[in-house]
């Protein structure tokens, strides 16, 4: 089955203490689509400028992404600039503008609107609302969402988590929500605000998992170097939600290994500038480092 | 086999935001010899002043640990004090008295110096090294240690690690001896420095091996609430020992699986004050949450 992906569609320019990157494809929606294009055919919604360059959609197109729902407006496309301190976890914004995204209200194509797996990347809660809205019966919609939208937009959000499947956020953005320091008293929070499923991304330590069937602690692939963590959330959600569709039956016996593969494809996102490495690797690289991961956590 | 355990035997006074607990008993050693008692016969090396309180040799006692190496010297117990924010995470200590630690430069009992298996937990690597000398031919040696040490008896601690078999560190203290910030090139780095298995421990996100075969990625048991987690690494490392003291063949084949159990008794001890938990529980309780860990981790 598909998924149908909504999210930033973005230019990162991006600084880390050994290089400099502009305008390079970013955004939570590109990230998570690639990710997901290895395991499902994958449905995009998003907004770009004129200035978007034609080598990028291209990118898209070479990963099988239909970009029905992909509009090229007059004006800017979202860009976002950031840069990275030396030990690669500490983070900060230079600049947003968000140019054609400040107004987009999609109507979505017909045929997006039956897609049974919906990832609603991270983006404003209210065009993630917008977009739920026009699914006829999804199966499972999963969201990611950053610490932006809990200080500027958390009434929107607090109404979307109601119609959440699955939320996935990390952990400091558990703690700001929660005001709890452990997380799993901030786990017993976030499902009350309505997912059955929350999980929580810790960076290089992994992610842990929530759901009606108990705790699942998901390793984060070893790496010995980073070279740009952007879009590494994103690539993990997009993965799991790209494996999720691929697999039969309920979600449950297939969400722990989802996380794997997610989080696989999160590792290949590190070792790269932006989409990169990933879009470099191929569903053997994956499946080898998947091998890997059982073997790193076997007792 | 048994373990033969050196480290301080302490007299902790410890705060945290919600209660206040003075002098329990504490000390690396003490710790890890509880810890170590659940799987394998311990003897213990250490050090306590006459303030010492005679229910805490009882409690020693109780585990089963031989105190022939214990001496009890005119002057004051060890005593530590340390403070805990409301993350539990960060810690302060408030006061060190050595007492009857400054001089002591034990003669290990004869029957202790064919001890197999070896644990210099956390003190002077001075003291370490000392008993170490003293060791006839041990199977395998492992030691821990603190920041403080790496500050002011940074080539002690150097020469030790060339007669390591497994050195055990905090990350925070692994950047501070290589410079890196990737954990993967600290533990490449650690290696260099001599021992032949190096492991990390993370707090609550766990620990990892990097060995002859490789990484073990170890999970930490997940608590709803840490009450203090002083004494966690310590007793993390003693299970490690006690249960590869009790497991017949080559390291290599256990040690991700001692690790496992070390880390379930740190569990343990992160849910008391000092060893008031610790010591309350029994094997079946540890055998419960390694099957959890098990299921925990599985996909």
């Amino acid at each position: 089955m598909s998924v149908l992906i909504v999210g930033s569609t973005a230019l990162d320019s991006i600084k880390t203490p050994k290089a400099e990157n502009p305008r390079l494809l970013g955004g939570s929606a590109s990230h998570a689509a690639v990710a997901a294009s290895f395991f499902s055919p994958v449905k995009l919604v998003g907004v770009v400028g004129e200035d978007f360059p034609p080598r990028y959609v291209e990118l898209y197109k070479r990963h099988g992404i239909d970009l029905k729902g992909l509009q090229m407006l007059p004006g800017k496309t979202f860009h976002w600039s950031g840069e990275y301190e030396l030990n690669m976890n500490n983070r900060r914004t230079l600049l947003t503008e968000l140019g054609v995204f400040e107004t987009f209200a999609p109507t979505l194509p017909k045929e997006y609107q039956n897609a049974r797996f919906v990832l609603l990347a991270n983006i404003a809660p209210s065009l993630q609302l917008h977009v739920l809205n026009q699914m006829e019966r999804p199966k499972f919609v999963a969201a990611d969402t950053m610490d932006l939208w809990l200080n500027i937009a958390l009434k929107d959000l607090l109404k979307l988590l109601k119609r959440l499947d699955a939320f996935v956020l990390n952990d400091s953005e558990a703690h700001m929500l929660t005001k709890e320091d452990n997380m799993f008293s901030a786990l017993k929070k976030l499902h009350k605000m309505g997912p059955k499923y929350v999980i929580i991304k810790k960076g290089s330590h992994g992610s842990i998992l929530s759901g009606p069937k108990g705790f699942f602690l998901c390793p984060a692939y070893p790496l010995n170097c980073v070279v740009d963590p952007t879009g590494a959330g994103d690539s993990f959600v997009g993965g799991m939600m790209g494996w999720l569709a691929t697999s039969n039956g309920p979600v449950d016996r297939h969400i722990r290994r989802a996380m794997i593969y997610g989080s696989v494809v999160a590792s290949f996102c590190c070792e790269g500038f932006g989409l990169t490495r990933t879009t470099k690797v191929n569903r053997r690289a994956i499946e080898r480092r998947v091998k890997e991961l059982q073997k790193l956590t076997q007792f």
